[in-house]
């Protein structure tokens, strides 16, 4: 045998493997993975040409070799094997040959050279960072990116770097143009940021997401960009993710000023009425308007086929009385990203957009915001 | 206000009317409920024209009412309301007013009248069975009928009755032509089955299944048939399900005779052995070839594009060597449904059907046993 490997090691690794792998079906060979094995371990790699992952685990290896078989298959299969060891020899005819048990699967090939190779990187280049910041800054901006297609150059997060009173700040920032979510976090330097930013897919940041997973402790991952790609080294894993090469919109121009009306609103209690009133909001639109006046605000919708919604929510408010319309939705979505119990609204009128930010917020150290365009209702 | 209602009391209801309400979108109101209330008690029924539920739920009747609005409309709202009172007024223009904590909600309605009325029935009619029988019995035959709708009279389940050595016996068979399962109870006599049996939907025993839940105590349930409709009362709701039309097929002379080779498998092990091979059956005709000979079972599976797989797997077999090939799923699905450690097998050659059957069988009292048509591989 070529190498043996434990299953539940093999199934964690190709896990990783299915959402890269087989998402871009015009090219064979991306529907596989690339299987290397040597000295004491296998390495597995899948990508779509814009994702690509590199896993590294823990196998016995007999004689060094590489193979490419299909992605989905091998998974399927040893999904269904019994926890014991998997010995995998490859054939002559590029196919692998596989065995647990009593089973013995037979599984066809490409050739392994044929394997689009991620892009090389330089050990020393990489930053150390804190992977659980890293992946509170994606929640609290990747919702916000674009899914249209035809807008490129929003469908992704950028990352940015600042330095504030001494201290390096990382940024991040998206907008699909009707709202926007930034966040800034003191941290060291991630190397490769130039000043204006890289622009990151969505698709491959919520990758480096979910390779980040759970783990809440103290864990810390490697970050490094170059001109063309960004690289995330998270324990055994490497993800490689081609930057977006656009503009990111000059966004800091769009951050309304003289808001001057503030509202202060329980953040559950509000998000819990946005809920209930946006049933009654059209689908499209998903439209809700708020009435305010002195510490009260109304929220109101209305459907052409189902009828009308209306509930009234104690806040603290002092201005005069104003009418705005908002995408339910997008203020749902900005609430639960926003890490406080208590969010301050600004508002200016009808016809400009709204910012939301945690009633705590401390200038400068920990800044956080989301702006919201209005609707005519 | 007409009613007032707990929360969690309308949701359970509201819940269960969502998989009749809205199947059927070329009449409007079969996408709403019908709210009907008196006395202490509000009764919500939706129906599909096929299947039909009634519903009794506990409220506060101010004045009695009907109304008749969007289902689903009615069900997300009252998921987000708090778990408070929600009170009920029905408006001049068949629209209700529902309005709980400080959050009103103005629901358009239809003509109540307009409702489609469910088929009526006789209390003293119903027959009393254990509901815990009746689940089972559906989910060892339901899966077997056909989902094919050209074949109308295959979709559905077949309820017989007959008496066997002074016992009633309740049977259910279904089948779509490939398979078919059939299983055998004692029972007391259901009123209203003819001596050739009736037909229920596919669609509808499931959903009986699914009121029956997992009560898994000895609650009783109601039953009755008329020429034309079976009546299920479980608890509060009533289930109304249009029979199928037409002749069942003559089941009892395809049950294969003269499959004198018996094989005795472990079920659980079979079954995973199944699914290891299938990973490389194609997707269309999931074949497994069978390969006996003394004491021993090879499993194998080839894909055109993927490969092959094998397996052997010890069993107790004393015949001369045979191969036959089966649909790798249904076998699963009918062992899935054999309550037995054992099961056993009996073929007679490979262009015969075979035989499941718990190996523990005892003829007469609890019988079930799953036929299989054999494929050429």
């Amino acid at each position: 045998m070529n190498f043996e490997i434990d299953k539940r090691e093999f199934i964690k690794g190709l896990g990783l493997m299915q959402s890269v792998a087989g998402r871009k079906t015009t090219l064979p060979i991306l529907s596989h993975i690339l299987l290397e094995w040597e000295k004491n371990s296998l390495y597995l790699t899948g990508t779509d040409l814009e994702t690509g992952i590199c896993e590294e685990l823990i196998a016995k290896i007999n004689q060094k070799g590489k193979a490419s078989v299909s992605a989905n298959k091998l998974y399927e299969i040893v999904k269904e094997l019994p926890e014991e060891t998997i010995h995998i020899q490859k054939k002559d005819n590029q196919w692998i040959t596989l065995q647990c048990g009593k089973s013995i699967f037979n599984l066809a090939g490409l050739d392994p050279e044929e394997f689009p190779s991620l892009p090389t990187y330089q050990e020393e280049n990489f930053s150390t960072v804190s992977a659980r910041l890293i992946r509170e800054m994606i929640e609290k901006t990747a919702f916000a990116a674009s899914n249209e297609e035809s807008r490129y150059h929003l469908n992704g997060v950028l990352f940015a770097q600042s330095k504030q009173g001494g201290k390096e700040i990382l940024r991040m920032v998206a907008t699909d143009g009707h709202r926007l979510s930034l966040v800034d976090r003191e941290n060291q330097k991630i190397s490769g940021i130039e000043e204006k930013g890289i622009i990151i897919p969505k698709k491959g940041i919520l990758e480096i997401k979910k390779i980040i997973g759970d783990r809440d402790g103290e864990e810390e991952m490697g970050i490094y960009f170059n001109a063309t790609h960004g690289f995330f080294k998270m324990g055994k894993s490497l993800t490689v993710i081609r930057l977006i090469d656009g503009e990111f919109p000059e966004y800091e121009q769009v951050v309304p000023k003289g808001n001057d009306k503030k509202l202060v609103m329980v953040k559950e209690r509000m998000v819990s009425s946005l809920k209930r009133v946006s049933t009654m909001a059209s689908e499209r639109m998903e439209g809700v308007k708020f009435s305010l006046k002195k510490n009260s605000m109304e929220m109101s919708s209305y459907h052409q086929d189902f009828g009308d919604a209306k509930e009234e929510v104690e806040m603290v408010y002092e201005g005069p009385p104003l009418q705005v319309g908002f995408n339910a939705r997008y203020l749902i979505e900005a609430l639960n990203v926003i890490d406080a119990e208590e969010v301050v609204m600004e508002l200016k009128d009808e016809g400009s957009p709204g910012i939301l930010r945690p009633s705590s917020f401390t200038p400068g150290i920990s800044n956080q915001f989301c702006i919201i365009m209005p609707m005519r209702l």
